[in-house]
């Protein structure tokens, strides 16, 4: 198949327009962009996507969690469907593309290919996931989870939010959660395509317009607490001090020193720190913070964490303080599906796009579909690599060049391959 | 002069008496004592200690800063007077004996002296001054340097405390402040001596009863920031990142190690840390840290500090952040009066009793007084070096021996000296 170029202006154009379209929902004065799950900008969001499936000749629908699907039904009458899709949720004060821009890239591309193709043989479905982000409820991939059966409603529902609205209450309020919907679990799915911006800078710095994505990374997120001696600023000597800043100034040292000479792909961050009792003339008894390491290889992540562990052990014993380390996340590294990203390969080589076999360093909703069903992911530049921000941005360019894409896989996964079948 | 054993049993119980009726005013139910500068608590506070210089016979009277005087009149008529006592305010939640152990030293050892040896041939006044911690404005020493006339209302009256009141209307609200009492400066001040628990560990670990003060270390404060970049903590390759908690660590770690190695009582502290966004999945962009440095030679702290910031400029740099290093405290470190040091080690000494020469880790109002009238301080033992605390702690045997001596101390300079004088 071949787009041409004023086609190619009419996709651009397109783009632009649904970009505005969808940040204008939970837009604030800063140009920042808040949807959290269930709020009024979110289901208002939810019902001006809904709208546009249903302009596009697409039948609409919720599951139970929120999620809503816009299916073009294939000529083959198969119950299965392939989906393509992200997330319709965003951090506080985020940008116009993290999820938006695979959503928007569904609905675009589906609607290309019927207009030009007429219905596929197999069915497409868009998808705009109800959350993936973890922002109002300390649970994250509650869309791909509950369509998954990764996460129930039985687990969530006694979470609360920062101000104490109980999940299931918001759930409520927005609709869902009422067996007003079928329930989200599907078995259906044949595949899931998700685009999506890199969030980092590597395609830009390269110079490559798409990402394919092999691995995404697993991740162990720690708290560690140092507790040392709180004591007199003055009248302390530096030999019987027990300082906690001290001590986790030399943990945090060497945790970079170390992720930077393991792995050419291990990165850990040191993101938050807290002292007690935090003055400016007072020994610091206590210090915690936090360590994020992530790597694609989960042997690499294990002896990276039992090394370091133990160095630090020594390092607090050495100051005279106690460490306690506490892991509250561990994600499993997942490797991507290689028939997928093979087509995916085939197109950008054929079509001559420049683009660069590479690992997520960021969690999506691809990661718990893959584990599911085959799924690919795939990444368009962001500009700076600045990501959950007003400032995160794209080219336009660059986003129709993951839709032509998208186009293009849908077109050989639901138009071309199953003839067979016919 | 000798204090009998009954003497002395009759000093103990007065002591603990006299420590637990000060506590009393702005203690909480943790036993912790606010008594912030002209709040109700210190107000009553210093209605008390007026009272109770009334019933010992003194002439008690403020100035207009709040400043509360107790005279025993001396038999010579000169106008001068020797000094002793130390601050009434506390910091939030602190404990009993800071400030308050020297005012109540000053009521005991002048009661006991008129009691025994009748009236002195020099003025001597005891005096519980108004301010010193600094807890509620932002402004120390306000007690000391009002009466050296280093500190003037026209420039404290703008500062405000936490909840926006002005100091000049929480002075006025207090009764001071509005030329009802004499203004605070004196210019008929002999010397000044103050009773203070040590605040630091050294006397305890040493089993020490006494600190001769010779020198007050000398404080400089920085605020540190450190710019980076922030972004994602799972898509940036460590070797792009500008990580200002990276940094920040590094430089923490070099202070913390050239403190050790410089001099050995220089104390350098890192007691407050702020990172920007401060979020677990985030490479911090902005680091902010306190620097406190100490030492009793203005010399050796001036080299410390221009060595180790050309050394912080470099990490910085290397880091790819940018460095401002704001003083915002520059104190220079204060020598004792050497005459009444000498005093005080040569009573110790012919009372066997084991003391320490040593510097002052804190600061004190005796080195504001020191810069105007010979001055002189002494310590007796803190519990563990506990201070600003509820835990704060030193034993009775403690107070007493210092209260004895400062009975010696007064009796020497205001009964037996200048007898060619009468």
């Amino acid at each position: 198949m071949i787009i041409s170029a004023e086609q190619s202006m009419a996709l651009y154009k397109q783009i632009e327009e649904l970009v505005d379209w969808l940040a204008s929902f939970g837009r604030n004065e800063s140009n920042g962009v808040t949807r959290s799950l269930y709020s009024k900008d979110w289901q208002l969001a939810q019902r001006a996507v809904e709208k546009r499936m249903k302009e596009i000749g697409l039948h609409a629908y919720y599951d139970d969690a929120g999620n809503l699907f816009g299916r073009l039904p294939g000529r083959q009458g198969h119950d299965s469907a392939i989906l393509t899709g992200s997330h319709i949720d965003t951090v506080v004060n985020g940008g116009k593309y993290d999820g938006a821009y695979g959503i928007i890239a569904g609905l675009i591309a589906v609607q290309y290919l019927k207009e030009h193709y007429g219905l596929p043989k197999k069915n497409i479905e868009v998808v705009s996931l109800c959350e993936e982000e973890g922002s109002r409820f300390p649970m994250t991939y509650w869309g791909s989870g509950s369509i998954t059966g990764m996460k129930s409603l039985e687990k969530a529902q006694h979470l609360a939010d920062a101000e104490g609205i109980r999940f299931v209450e918001a759930m409520q309020q927005a609709g869902f959660g009422q067996g007003k919907y079928p329930d989200p679990k599907r078995n259906d799915i044949d595949c899931f395509i998700e685009l999506h911006i890199e969030q980092g800078e590597v395609l830009e710095r390269e110079g490559k317009s798409i990402g394919v994505v092999s691995h995404i990374v697993g991740q162990r997120r720690y708290t560690v607490t140092v507790a040392g001696e709180s004591n007199h600023a003055g009248t302390t000597p530096m030999g019987w001090r027990k300082d906690a800043m001290h001590a986790a100034a030399e943990l945090i040292q060497l945790l970079m020193q170390q992720a930077k000479e393991t792995a050419p792909d291990l990165v850990a961050t040191v993101g938050q720190i807290h002292l007690e009792p935090n003055a400016a003339n007072v020994i610091p008894g206590k210090a915690v913070f936090s360590i994020d390491i992530r790597h694609s290889d989960e042997c690499v992540l294990f002896q990276f964490c039992e090394e370091i562990f133990k160095q630090f052990a020594a390092v607090a014993s050495r100051h005279g303080t106690r460490l306690h380390i506490d892991k509250w996340m561990d994600e499993k590294p997942v490797k991507m599906c290689k028939g997928l990203t093979e087509i995916s390969e085939s197109i950008l080589k054929r079509e001559q796009i420049p683009f660069k076999k590479m690992t997520s360093g960021a969690g999506h909703d691809s990661q718990v579909f893959d584990q599911f069903c085959p799924a690919s992911l795939l990444f368009v530049p962001s500009h700076k690599g600045i990501s959950h921000s007003p400032y995160e941005f794209t080219r336009t360019e660059d986003l129709e060049k993951g839709i032509q894409l998208l186009i293009k896989i849908l077109y050989q996964l639901a138009y071309e391959d199953g003839g067979n079948e016919q």
